[in-house]
């Protein structure tokens, strides 16, 4: 088992509805935060991790399950472990935790693809070693 | 089989990422905009649908599929059915479709609930009867 | 005195704060619809105004006056003019419209300049002269 | 004089536009984050200090300056002081400033309105003696 990866925010008045509430969409924006911060510690950057590969990495899929409501000036802890290390992708797991209960989960697939031809390419062993860390 | 209900839009600059194209969370904005458009058609709005039945409605669950590129100004059609008619929830299938091809494709559960216990209820028979036409 | 520039939106439920109104950033969104689609009636984009040139054009100066609410799901124009056509600049004054009264203005400044050394440049005659019948 | 308030943000990818720098309106989430976080540090928050007066605070008028790119990743310092203590209104000047250059700045024109007639009404007195520190 890994460790999860943990990144703490406060909600913004803008990322906030007429109900009060996070809008749903501005979960997908904290994940991508989530991720980019989890590939800082990893890797010191996407670009660090990904240059001279040849490669790009793209979203295929992204999945969110809404729990409860989080609401402007909360802080909370986006907690984000790697859910699968496949061939060509990653399947990255976020929780939105605020004290201590998910507001929401989602699971994120990116693929990798070969910077040219944009098919899907196999990920680099050096990804695949740094990231199994954070798997479980 | 229903008819799919279709809204077109097209793509606002603020919307598309640095590698031009609509940052992955603002497709659940336009499908959140689809569904808006549906219940407009169907019901007059949401308001109208929901009026005096005690009951509200949450999302509860979104899947997005990212299939290809869609750049700044480009416009697209939000091709939407309703997927599924539960007893307490609606799903419904949306689709972002470019020059006759998707570029994304997201499933929308919605959950009726109590407005006051928050818990789920079944859906009005009047929203079931009405949506049924989108089914297919 | 030229024609003012009129494009009608409606307000997305994403866009909404929680005083249930159009948050305040938003308008610059909007505003930025608004340029898009006058130069797109202009010129039939702002790549075409631009190709050829060795220009490019940046925001420079925002301003905005924020009269009145603006609502989820209202209907709302944007009727925009060209206030002043310097040398190197332009200035857009826009105006976010709800049943007849204006919920906000704005005034964008935009600076043309040299694509290469991002130095202001003049403006191209082929555009102020077209840009002349919106000015007023 | 007073003392400048500080906050430091990093740009997140979904803030920036094909160009790759944080788009124009984005810099009015920004300031409204910089203006929340003064105001936490002043008060413990705003609620806190408007409880009890009667009293509501509207945005009026805002201004933003951009002066240079920022980039995804970059972090930079909101730096807020309290320009002006009008008697029925107050102007925060902001500046965001990475590597000790400004990148925009803004004033944001905030006007005290009475909760229930919304018009203009007179600052608190401890409000304004607390901003008081701000200033400058």
């Amino acid at each position: 088992m890994g460790e999860p990866f943990r990144h703490r925010l406060r909600v913004r008045y803008s990322e906030c509805d007429p109900q009060g509430v996070v809008f749903n969409a501005n979960y997908l924006t904290y994940f991508d935060v989530a991720i980019t911060e989890l590939w800082r510690e990893a890797f010191g950057g996407w670009e660090q991790a990904m240059s001279d590969t040849g490669l790009d990495i793209v979203l295929a899929d992204a999945t969110v399950r809404y729990l409860g409501p989080l609401r402007f000036d909360e802080e909370f802890d986006l907690v984000a472990r790697i859910a699968r290390l496949g061939n060509t992708s990653i399947t990255t797991a976020i929780e939105a935790i605020r004290d201590g209960a998910a507001t929401a989960q989602g699971d994120l697939r990116h693929v990798f693809v070969d910077a040219t031809s944009r098919k899907p390419a196999p990920m680099p062993d050096s990804v695949r070693s740094t990231l199994e860390r954070y798997s479980g």
